[in-house]
């Protein structure tokens, strides 16, 4: 049977369902909702990203557990080494996990900035790989080479001439110790997947074969042939079929055939870039992904291993830098839903007149007359009589009353036409549906939690954290808290989420967006002022589980500080319109900077509804 | 003539070219190639933001001068106020040149969230409207009340029934004063353009008739009547059409109408929000916008004074909240062009063999036979070459010099090709146009400065400061610095963009990215840790200019430090690294950890290339 909210498809055994509610299925398996419920009692309100290092631990061992079974089973001789793409979660304490669970593999950081790259020399343990890419400037190159000097295992992939220029200006000129020399190559075959375009000719990045035999050519004049190290190559993030991998490890293994032949000995790794997907539907039909790490890990070695007998060629390392694979399933976003804006037009809203127009009267008659075999023919004439109404609102003939009416009227018609027509699937009943989703408000940023979801529409499951054993049969639609109408997570007809009707006067109610620890932190926006959510690392052990941080989202003064506001000015100018104001006493004065001060030293986000 | 680059469509008389140099039109009218070496002079490198006040000031006069006329000519009896959304651009040098510009019209803030409303307490001139939008917990409502008790002209917008509950509790349970209060009305009329989706049935904010009218009763019931002001309503920002906003106008002018022969007494204003466009075009079919902002503030004064005067109810004072419209001019974004990843495959580049693979030799005669005649014909032998010659490559046929040849060779036959058919509009030959761009790194991320490209597509006008009297003659795509391959901007081959054939080994390139200055700062991404770049705020007067603010970008150190890092424990590790490093004398400690401390002093972006 599929689990509630599409769990076996995204969840990857990571959290259950027990007595209603979602659990982390690892040691003592506490309950999402009990851990909510105690950072809340500590005064932190608003959305709060939980953390699971246990899950990243997870991760990295599956990603070394597969390629080296697939390394001994194929009798590969070359080794397996990774490293983690910074840029895909830069936040300390999901880096402090990584370099944890990654040290007993010799799992190495990957840096794109100067910032990153600063981040990857003071973390990495020594001996774990670093492998820097992206565009360098001299400054950039010259820190690579005192990352060596200070004892790092360090590759800077070279993406365009101009950079092996530049590092061989630094081996000259300085003493300093000469990184390894990774070269990125520029494939003929594509990726697959949204973000493909990593891959290919048309990429942004990586040498042509032209380019390769000129660089080839610069590093043997100069030298510094044995720096050469490592090939690489990238086809794009979150591969959804492995067939372009395929295609691409073909044309980088023979690449690294020939330079080996041309002479390249101290040649010994190929880096193969990341792409290993996460699964984020939580509907059968919107699966993306074709293939498991194990099929993967398997294809990498045994078409490498494949290509090099062929060519007599010694077996080379290999290396990856998948990081959305690694981090994605450690982040829960869990949000406090607000309030339900309710559309729900009821009977008793409907104040008629003695006398009421007679469009009004028509409509409560199509209302009465309803019938499964009028349905759709009545369901017609109640819209365009909606139309009728609007236009005379609008010219005067009818006044905010029967305007009400009219509205309450055809929702109540619309509802009952849709529910006799539930499998009828025009695309206007869809359209009609849609537009009856409940809406809930949820107590959080789209633009700062998943900036994904805005840019690129991509979905993050989503689930109550309880009442996982009652009935959801409310088919929603999802708002945050920004003045912005695109801050809304709509749901197609055909997959839609279903949740609970609550009363929220009464209950509380919280929704967890998960697989969100890939790039969506870092990635996330100010709109509005919303900050980074408050966060807590949670750490299960066989007994219960413990905080080994609990940071709340910024204050109002610090998110003015971050914007470059001086908080001592803007707190003298409001301390300043208060002692001018002639609406208060000095007493009131007093209390009115303390309230304020008080408000100014709390979250951004909401805390109560009414 | 048109223009370079589309000036004279999306440029607004702010800018002209003189001597081949894009200057500021505007008093002493510097160039801004001559302001952006001073910058660079100073020691300031990467990007930098250049902010114009002056271009702040001219749009608030435009605004309430084409406002004053309209109600002017048309006898309206209502006044026209303004305030400027916060969430369009939030920095400080931006609220004051508003604030100071504002003043004489008594221009003001609007806020949609707990951080940007204490941003409007402690900037809006006293006297001067503050609006207060977007979803409200019980304490952002009660910063509104204290803001009415500092003497602020605060207005709260209802955005649901719950809302309007809470300022009642306030009200009764504490003695501030109470705020006026607004109400945002859910129109059934839609807008137009992208963000089309705030205005009708389906829009995320608003009451229905039938909550307004609950409302009503609310208010009338808690003796609130007398705070209620304001109707609002939003039909989305950067319409690109006027027809919506009439029909909405109608719409809300009989709903404000009905409301006052209700007996809403104290309801003296419509808001109709923002939505006022900006040319971002630099083409003339990619022109957006159909009317002028003369052609909407008559509009709108006419509309509803002719409905007023129907319904025999006093004019309403017009309230607006355009934002994009006050400040997307005034910030242009300088970039230094870093290198030029030329695909300009030479006939040099060509080492044939003594004897060459069959297809090679084709190649070579399919270059040398080429003519007008037979050029598109042979471009398909020569693609298909292509691809035969890269599965022998990847099946260990030809080599590595092989395949560079064929490379050439093939990009040699396309260039030609499309040299001899350049009219030709075969979606293949745009297709082979667009590989042909050349790519122009731009030392910036996109993510960060322009955070609408990624997830809108929305493009910013863009060309080159100087040069401007040359022919440009290469077609151009631009790459920013991040590890992304979405960190590129591609141009339709039927609206390219053409920059100069630099030699950057000796001269020195930037673009200028305009009408940034609307959203893009605060939704900017710290994709791979890049941050907000450097800024300058320039005054112009009849004798040159001055800087009033000149901030560089933040540097590694606060990067990392604004990621909840501790700088004090980063050094620490760094330092620890280098003490244990084998490669290192004592003296040699000392200098890298120096250059090191250099290197993080340093703002994250690029310095120099080769």
């Amino acid at each position: 049977m599929q689990q509630p909210y599409g769990l076996d498809i995204w969840g990857d055994q990571n959290f259950i369902i027990r007595d209603g509610k979602a659990h982390i299925n690892y040691k003592s398996s506490p309950a999402l909702i009990d851990i909510t419920t105690q950072i809340r009692s500590e005064g932190i309100t608003g959305p709060v990203i939980l953390r699971f290092p246990h899950l990243i631990a997870k991760q990295i061992d599956a990603l070394y557990g597969h390629f080296t079974r697939a390394i001994e089973e194929n009798h590969y001789q070359g080794r397996f080494k990774a490293v983690f793409p910074l840029k895909v979660n830069q936040y300390p304490e999901v880096v402090k996990s990584i370099v944890e669970a990654g040290r007993e593999h010799g799992y190495g950081l990957e840096a794109g900035s100067k910032a990153e790259l600063i981040l990857a020399m003071a973390n990495t343990p020594t001996g774990s790989p670093i492998t820097v890419n992206g565009f360098k400037d001299v400054e950039m190159i010259t820190m690579g080479f005192l990352a060596a000097q200070m004892g790092h295992n360090i590759t800077l992939t070279i993406e365009g001439i101009g950079e092996l220029e530049s590092i061989i200006e630094v081996a000259e000129n300085t003493s300093f110790r000469v990184p390894n020399i990774g070269i990125r190559i520029r494939l003929h075959s594509g990726g697959s997947g949204i973000w493909a375009k990593s891959g290919g000719m048309q990429a942004k990045f990586g040498l042509t074969s032209t380019e390769l035999l000129e660089a080839f050519d610069l590093l043997k004049r100069h030298n510094l042939l044995d720096r050469f190290t490592m090939l690489h190559f990238h086809i794009g993030s979150q591969m959804d079929e492995i067939a372009p991998l395929k295609r691409a490890l073909r044309e980088a293994g023979n690449i690294y055939a020939e330079l080996k032949r041309m002479g390249a000995d101290a040649l010994r790794a190929i880096n193969i870039g990341g792409g290993l997907s996460v699964e984020y539907a939580q509907h059968p039909t919107q699966r993306v992904r074709n293939y498991s790490l194990k099929e993967f890990a398997n294809d990498v070695v045994f078409l490498l291993g494949g290509i090099m007998r062929a060519k007599g060629v010694e077996h080379p390392n290999i290396v990856t830098e998948s990081g959305r694979f690694i981090t994605a399933s450690h982040a829960v976003l869990v949000t406090p839903v607000l309030e339900l804006f309710s559309h729900d037009y009821q009977e008793r809203s409907l104040k008629l007149k003695e006398v009421n127009p007679p469009l009004i009267e028509e409509l409560l008659e199509l209302n009465n007359m309803l019938t499964s075999g009028n349905s759709i023919e009545y369901l017609h004439d109640a819209l365009d009589h909606l139309e009728s109404l609007l236009k005379l609102f609008e010219l005067g003939y009818i006044d905010l009353q029967d305007r009400s009416n009219a509205e309450t009227l055809v929702h109540l018609i619309i509802k009952r036409a849709l529910y006799l027509k539930q499998s009828n699937q025009l695309p206007e009943i869809e359209r009609l549906q849609e537009r009856l989703q409940e809406r809930y408000l949820v107590n959080s940023s789209f633009f700062q939690s998943m900036p994904d979801y805005w840019g690129l529409k991509q979905h993050f499951p989503v689930m109550p954290l309880d009442r996982l054993e009652q009935p959801a049969i409310r088919a929603a639609s999802l708002w945050d808290i920004t003045c912005d109408s695109d801050g809304e997570i709509g749901f197609d007809p055909k997959a839609p989420l279903y949740l609970h009707d609550v009363d929220l006067d009464v209950e509380e109610y919280f929704l967890g967006f998960f697989n969100v620890g890939a790039y969506q932190e870092t990635l996330g926006m100010h709109h509005n002022l919303f900050s980074h959510p408050s966060e807590a690392t949670v750490l299960i052990d066989d007994d219960g589980y413990r905080f080994t941080n609990l940071d709340e989202a910024e204050d109002i003064l610090e998110i003015l500080d971050n914007l470059e506001y001086d908080p001592a000015t803007v707190l003298k100018q409001l301390e300043t319109r208060i002692a001018e104001s002639e609406f208060m006493t000095k007493e009131e004065n007093r209390d009115t900077l303390s309230t304020l001060k008080h408000f100014l030293a709390q979250n951004g986000y909401l805390r109560t509804t009414k």
